[in-house]
């Protein structure tokens, strides 16, 4: 048997992705999309600093393609806090025109591959990125990915050091991109489809291209790496919604 | 020809996953909603100790993510009986706006990897296991999995002993997290589009990514493990109902 | 080049899987629920045994799980009389409440592996294989499958004696459920997405899971199978309608 | 780098797969499906032989099974064409009942492994091959299949004289069918999301069956074909709606 | 570690498919449906050289078969560019009509395969391959790719000089169709879910599969290369709506 890996976890994180209804928005009144307008900006508030809010943080992104047309974010402390900040979505009057397109369960994941986890309390900047909040970079980017179990490219049949040897020079490769971008990475395995989520967020998206691709040609990419669906998109502060729906009223 | 494994076959299970048709639910007077409410208290009670289930169990569990909104899970004596506990949710006036988004058909199984069936009554620990009631546990988290047979990597071409041995390493993991999760195995072979199906319920819900993560080292599931989507959930008592639909009303 | 195996073919067959409208089931009155039931009943029962069954059978049942809600079984002489089958369904005043959920296109085959087809007349047990009426048993299974053609386990490369001497065992596990489970296997190369059907009949459901779980640890199986969906049900005689749809009324 | 072969083309195709709308269907009044059933008529006259086919042919068939109810095929001299005749359908009145299921763009091919294309002009019954009309038989299969490229089963990999080798084995299958069935080979690199289509037209759809599993034992396609989904279908002349929809009135 | 190429990025893409929503359409009045047509024009006018393209270009391609029945597609100077040429089709009155089908994320890259990246300032020719104008042709085709990591078979664990050997090889094919395709690649790892998107632009479309068929006879494609969806249209000019929806209004 290979050696797992120890981790240390730290908030439970939702990426709830949503279509806008178009439809419906486009037969809907001035005064009825005034009220959703405002109702969101409520919502968006009370999701990131206020009451539905106790500790962790949540962030609206604008999404492009057809995948999605918004991100709802979220960082909490605990499973149910996740449901109650989806349910706080559904429960909205504005929810008939905000329809799941998909979403990812996950929990902050720090991987003991550079130093196994102590005994001791946590430092502090350990702390800080297991209870991060959300980067303000106007740009993010999300996918799933799995360490790859096929034939002669089996991640988890390698030694322990082995992996470690792997993912160090992998990490070689993130740490020249620091201060362009900050990578949060969520395992979930046992808790959605595939082993691990990757957040980038940047004030460029075109670090998240450049990024990506320099890593494919590191050996724990090329040989191992399974990668779900690229979802890219913007920052959208509750100041910014009626712009974005070119919507004159709302709360802003 | 592979010396096939006995095995023993107790409840039969049903997983019902359904999406709430929000946009339904937003239509709705306050009148019908109250009704909703009240009628799906007393189907859910009617299900689990009621009219419904004459012999099983019957819980409900609130779904994070876009892939479910509610989890009906059942226990039942005959195959029939699932087929009458779904159809008391289908023909409940409720069903519009419970929408199928998911099922999956199996029955719980012990295997005979570690002891072969004997020919006199089962004793009463084996009973316990194959007509359990349903974890009482906050959690639970639910995935269909497939023995690999691709390749190197067939699992159905190994010797008996082989598959024994490394079944009795993959139970030594499990084993490590008795008194965190309860897991009941459910065989779906000829019933369903896998091979298994994994009901995993704990208290804490982080038990689950440790646990699915650390046995993907073994052997077992690194070469011959193939697994579908992961859905997690938190119980939903009858009383729960109107605080999760933000309803004053309801039987409770 | 391999040497194809010979085949007898027999009655056609299709099985048409239905999901009912329940939305559309609810909102509907119990004038208009009376005679939609009264329609299916005899539908049904012109299906079978009726002007709409010159020669073959019929039979429907119910299904368990999200995939569908009935199936709608068809053995008929030709292609067309399938065709008309199925439209007898479409332009049934009751299908707005019956939509597709997935189908299958096939043909009864008897292969010549254990005995190549003469030229004299088939003998009456062929005759009545290749054109059987449905079994009567209470519950059914379908499933679809391939034999795979995948680098070193490609089906249709190995020798015709090879593939007799596999088969022969496989059919050895088969005969150990005689009197157990019926089975019926249809022929879809170039009618359906895979290349074989099988249909199981048992007054057991759980005899499905035994034999299919044997089964797997058949060479024939292991390295050579690949298998789609699993659906099973429970048969549903017309006189069976009122009580599934728990409608008082109806011609029954 | 292999060396290429050269191909010939003729018309461009478009398989043109639609659903109708049941419940739309049911929901008309007599007077509307009168309507509707002799606008269909003259839409497949104009089709066919009328002012919107100025070269080529079109042809309607009845499909089995859930993936489609009707297949529209086009022959025509350029893409635009195919582009009209789709749009001829999707502009008539009856539109709303005919709903996209899906679809095939590709082009008649003549492959140059048996004879290299010269420079001269082409001889008649070549022509007669890229311009043909639509094969006037009662039953038509359709399917799109890829050469594959995995691992050592890599055809774009092999030699041109061994590809010819090869495509000359499988062309003989193929001509034991000559009388029983007519082929028609489309290519669709760069067109749609296969590489080729394959379309059969015959008198008797057991041939259909027979000639796909006879081939599969050819090395050509044991080793590598790869098959998307079959579809097989009925001849519906103008003539044959009124009966195909149990309508009394229309053109005809 | 394999040497991962520097690349060079222009103008960010969205290839935005559509369908119709024809039920609609055919359920609009003449009026409204003259609306909707004026509204397109000049919806498509101040996306390609109008108040909606500071910079860039965009342009309106009709598209053959199910998969979609246009393309709206924009090359602009930043990813926030494309959300607000998606955003003014979302917020269009006839945006109700047009439902997303798919669409791709990317930007455009010359790869240094040939010539690495230098420091000075890039050529004119370079710029305008990065920053080109969407090419007149009558013909588009469009198609996203992998470089394949399976097995033996590892794109990115070749080396960098045998990558631009296999590379170079690749270009060869595609200088021989000069003045016949304008190719236009863009690379959208981290953006979508492929690793690159090929547009086509030619005059003739068989130009597109005598290419793809062509290049899948080189290594770099038959060992390499793994392709998704192909979609193939016609430009629509915005005089040619009226024709192409058979409506006589219009501001046109």
């Amino acid at each position: 048997m290979s050696e797992a890996v120890e981790t240390l976890e730290g908030w439970w994180v939702l990426h709830d992705f949503r279509r806008v209804d178009w439809p419906r928005w486009h037969a809907a009144s001035a005064a009825q999309r005034a009220a959703l307008l405002s109702g969101w900006q409520t919502l968006c508030r009370e999701l990131s600093g206020g009451p539905l809010e106790q500790a962790g943080d949540s962030a609206v992104y604008t999404v492009l393609g057809h995948k999605a047309d918004l991100l709802f974010l979220h960082f909490r402390p605990r499973l149910e806090d996740l449901l109650a900040a989806q349910m706080a979505v559904n429960l909205d009057p504005g929810r008939p025109f905000l329809v799941p397109a998909t979403s990812y369960v996950s929990v902050i994941e720090l991987s003991g591959y550079l130093a196994k986890p102590g005994t001791g309390p946590l430092p502090p900047e350990v702390q800080r990125r297991l209870y991060p909040a959300i980067p303000p970079h106007r740009y993010v980017c999300f996918y799933p990915m799995n360490k790859r179990r096929q034939g002669a490219d089996n991640w988890y049949m390698l030694s322990r050091e082995e992996r470690a040897r792997l993912m160090a020079g992998h990490g070689q490769i993130g740490r020249r991109y620091a201060g362009q971008v900050v990578q949060i990475i969520t395992g979930s395995q046992g808790l959605d489809d595939w082993e691990w989520g990757v957040t980038l967020f940047a004030d460029d998206p075109l670090v998240f291209k450049k990024l990506v691709y320099e890593m494919r040609f590191d050996e724990t990419s090329a040989r191992y790496a399974e990668f779900g669906s690229f979802l890219v998109g913007t920052r959208l502060e509750p100041d910014d919604w009626p712009r974005w729906l070119n919507t004159a009223t709302g709360d802003g």
